[in-house]
């Protein structure tokens, strides 16, 4: 039997763009890397580069769409895992740490580049992100309600339990003195304390 | 008696320049950013902008090290004020969210663009910054030695104090729902929580 020539399947190609895409708006900023740049990283001229995506503009929304996708899922996944509100909120935690431990480029440029998308797509990723804050808003409202949680303000400790992890992405190293899981577990637990979690 | 014409110091010019470019720096990005841009800001040509400055990386320097003179400067004033160490604590978590909410663009600046510091400013900034952390550490050690803070992490705890002030930049606005001081009040007792103080 012959092996056929493996020739790489165009979300292959478009995969390789987007991560040579998030690289560069990491390293240089969005304003700052050229369509050019992105073609050199791939070693693609401009006519077979767009072929597979029809603008810088289209690779910043990709990248974006495909991190709040992946933040909301975890975050569904973890509040369907339990009825019980504390834990629900424990498992939010620790999947907002690990996402931001794990994709560490997506989530700097995700809050930096967020002024340069255009309009109409601005107005989509920042409700998504609205609809993101809203789950840990009513996660906390529910456990205040439940007489679980006291807090002096839900929208402030929101606020400070998503910072908390967004600066993991910032300081977090791969080998480094603390893994992951420890992080995920660490933060989850200082959330619950934050909170007043009984 | 005649009254002189007024001539705006040097210090003024400058301070002019700088404000301009810490308002392109944080909307464009550093390297976007011309000294051409700089001077059609404050409506200077090239010659007379370099009387005053002589490069874009010493705008940059110096946006930064205003930056962090002045939380070092707020960190000892809080730590000086009183020798016990849960209102140290409180009071250096207030001054870290004042900083914050009141120098947003600063904060944005100073950390996207660390990277775009010269080899020998950033080890000055980075080791600054070392100097601002290790003050909260050595405070949090100090609690948990005399018995008042219990953490699962020093170090992680630390760093989430830090990164829920550092947060408050980003989301903060003037004559919104809440004052500086009620986000400052609010953040300190939100991180004596997190460090389980008595």
């Amino acid at each position: 039997m012959s092996t056929p020539t493996r020739v790489p399947p165009r979300g292959d190609r478009r995969a390789g763009i987007v991560a040579a895409a998030l690289e560069l708006f990491a390293d240089k900023g969005y304003l700052a890397t050229t369509m050019d740049d992105i073609g050199r990283a791939v070693a693609m001229r401009g006519p077979s580069l767009y072929k597979h995506v029809a603008s810088k503009q289209d690779l910043l929304v990709e990248i974006m769409e495909r991190s709040i996708a992946t933040v909301l899922r975890d975050h569904r996944i973890a509040v369907e895992s339990t009825d019980d509100v504390r834990e629900q909120l424990r498992r939010a935690v620790e999947a907002h740490v690990r996402f931001h431990a794990r994709h560490r480029l997506e989530a700097f440029v995700g809050t930096r580049e967020l002024r340069h998308l255009d309009e109409a797509n601005r107005a989509v990723m920042l409700s998504l992100r609205k609809d993101y804050e809203s789950g840990f808003r009513e996660l906390v409202e529910r456990g205040v309600a439940q007489g679980r949680f006291r807090v002096g303000s839900v929208k402030l400790a929101v606020y400070s339990i998503l910072d908390m992890g967004v600066g993991v992405a910032v300081w977090f190293r791969e080998g480094g003195e603390f893994s992951v899981d420890e992080v995920a577990y660490h933060y989850g637990d200082q959330a619950l304390r934050l909170l007043g979690a009984d």
